[in-house]
């Protein structure tokens, strides 16, 4: 069965994380993914400690199976004539360039929707274009500090870091996703494409927000902003005799259960855990407490005891253990993707389970300019132009 | 102009951060929501250190915009017949009990099904259904925890925090949405409906690895998981003379323009720093010079000089200073509703620009039971059993 966007071609003109990623996200749900790349390639091909072939690294091949590649070199106008060509056999264009490098380019909406009106035209930027920020650039980091991540941390650990993993990037490239299936639904329902616009510190703003605007909620604010228990410095996972787990007692029913089984009946008397509200606002002895229960058994011996009840009690995982963890070596989560010249390679699944339009990977991680000769050719460019453009550089051939 | 998923009706029967806020983002973008909850509400209802009435504080009411609410009590079979009545009048059924927990409410996906062929049956889990945690309860820090990202922190901090956000309840929040608009999509080309299940721990997974697989990419392992740079100890926002700056000069081009523009030429003669490789092999270092370089002046000062190029360059702000952000001001982000009984709520623009089909908020985060019996007359219930309901508090109006 293919999957929900079979069908659905789509033009990416993008590199690093989140215009890859968001891409392939639309890749996995069946969408056929045209990659437009310069003739250095997305500059993530030259990132990552690890590759079997130039080109190839890690960092490349986690944001883009499910794609084919075209090299086109943009400087020339025949390149940019042939993404309009192309722009005529696609449902979706993706581009994570700033707006104005896309006026001068002449690849913007009104360019692309002169030559398909139905076209969904999804650019990412940094910043919405109409405010005072709208020209400049962003990276995950920047938006982190930006939009309040990097200062929360701050609140926790007594400086801004930035959190280990580029949730920015990620957050804006599932933002995109979402943007280009309301608009396909739309445009299934009416006829009409349209423009996206989907910036990454709105959308940062926004997410942020979803439980950290706390007591800017009300106008005039009843507090700050910034959710309390999320900012306990007790808040993490809690070593065991022999490892560490992660268990929350959140709700009423969880923590009776958990004082009862952990054997701690003094916490059950405590009015400063009598209930949810309670709790939180003591959240740091909350948490105190649970951390002081928990090294008195090893993590294998509380999974037994908590694992049958609804308290939410898992093993902490390195993201290396991931590999062989039981469950998702049980449901196939890791799939292989036997690859023509980078060997084996591991690849997660597509995480939501359709049951009748099942995601998958139908495309290995193709190399610079893989098919660049193919993707010309549908496009419509005869054979002496894409000879042309082979001779003086503009596009090449893997 | 109506939004992307005008007419689209979505029955939510959710609770905490998860469900509620994929649901909200579904009607941002112009569904018509219907909560169900409990006699005792959503549990964020008892949240949140500010409110201005009883069950209406900060928490329920960031995730809660854009729906109406209706009290049943699942506990009575007459809540459970009324929920298959409303089902057979909406597209989209989401849900984030555990799966063993609708097969004996008797409404899991078959049982929907057989009310509304068409309806899209979303459910959120902890973990697959298929796989040996299946049957686990799961809240964001147990995943935090499963999923590697407490111990990517780990590796920075030396001890496994959690991050200070709901990461794994937003991101599988917006899975969810990318699920149920992948399969509206579907539907509205085929006529199918189907059942979406959208994992936590899978979905975290997913998201974690897409730049953390680094050397596990390959299979055999080429190293272990984990994206070097995004562990550094050094990666942070900088203290400048009067506050905190993020700048990532992280391509060629803008690593040569800072040193240029920061006055750092020593830098551009060191090998470590010499391409963008160069510097991801040497990130510590690569970082603490730029930290050296930033105390030099105000972030004023540093944003005058680097605010036109191209370099990703920002004001790291604290949320509490994103209410007067002068971008968010300009661009109109921060939303006014005049709640009829909280008073004057602030909220954030849903994040994606729709040039067609703009997002927007039609209706206020309800009370609790609201709605309850004008949503029992759309469901096609007659006067006396609604009568029968309330007597015996099956269902509550507000």
């Amino acid at each position: 069965m293919p999957g929900p966007l079979d069908g659905v071609r789509v033009l990416e003109l993008t590199a690093v994380v989140l215009g890859p990623w968001a891409c392939q996200m639309l890749g996995d749900m069946g969408a056929e993914v045209i990659k437009v790349e310069a003739p250095y390639g997305d500059s993530n091909r030259k990132l990552g400690a690890h590759s079997a072939t130039k080109n190839m690294p890690a960092l490349y091949l986690t944001c883009n199976r499910n794609k084919r590649s075209i090299v086109l070199d943009l400087k020339k106008k025949s390149a940019v004539m042939a993404v309009l060509e192309l722009a005529k056999t696609v449902d979706v264009f993706v581009h994570n360039n700033r707006p104005q490098a896309m006026d001068k380019l002449g690849l913007n909406y009104a360019a692309l929707k002169q030559v398909n009106p139905r076209i969904i035209y999804c650019g990412t930027y940094g910043f919405a274009k109409a405010g005072p920020y709208g020209d400049k650039g962003a990276m995950d980091d920047s938006i982190q500090g930006a939009s309040g991540l990097a200062m929360l941390n701050n609140a926790v650990l007594g400086e801004p870091r930035f959190l280990p993993t580029i949730v920015c990037d990620k957050t804006t490239a599932m933002a995109a996703v979402q943007g280009v299936l309301a608009a396909l639904f739309h445009r299934e329902r009416t006829g009409q494409g349209q423009e996206l616009e989907v910036p990454m510190f709105e959308t940062m703003v926004s997410w942020v927000m979803a439980e950290h605007l706390w007591g800017q909620t009300f106008d005039p604010a009843m507090g700050s902003a910034g959710y309390g228990r999320l900012l306990s410095k007790e808040r993490k996972a809690y070593p065991t005799k022999d490892g560490f787990i992660a268990i929350l007692p959140y709700l009423d029913a969880h923590w009776d259960l958990f004082c009862k089984l952990a054997e701690r009946p003094d916490l059950l008397a405590d009015p400063r855990f009598a209930n949810l509200a309670a709790r939180v606002a003591h959240i740091d002895d909350t948490y105190r407490e649970i951390a002081r229960t928990m090294p008195a058994k090893t993590t294998a011996e509380w999974l037994e005891i908590f694992g049958t009840t609804s308290i939410p009690t898992i093993r902490v995982n390195t993201p290396d253990e991931l590999i062989d963890d039981p469950h998702l070596v049980a449901t196939g989560f890791w799939k292989t993707i036997d690859h023509p010249t980078e060997g084996k390679l591991r690849s997660p699944a597509f995480p939501i389970n359709f049951s009748e339009t099942p995601a998958g990977i139908q495309r290995h991680q193709p190399r610079l300019g893989e098919h660049s000769v193919e993707i010309l050719k549908e496009g419509g460019l005869d054979q002496a132009t894409i000879d042309a453009m082979l001779a003086e550089g503009t596009t090449v051939q893997a």
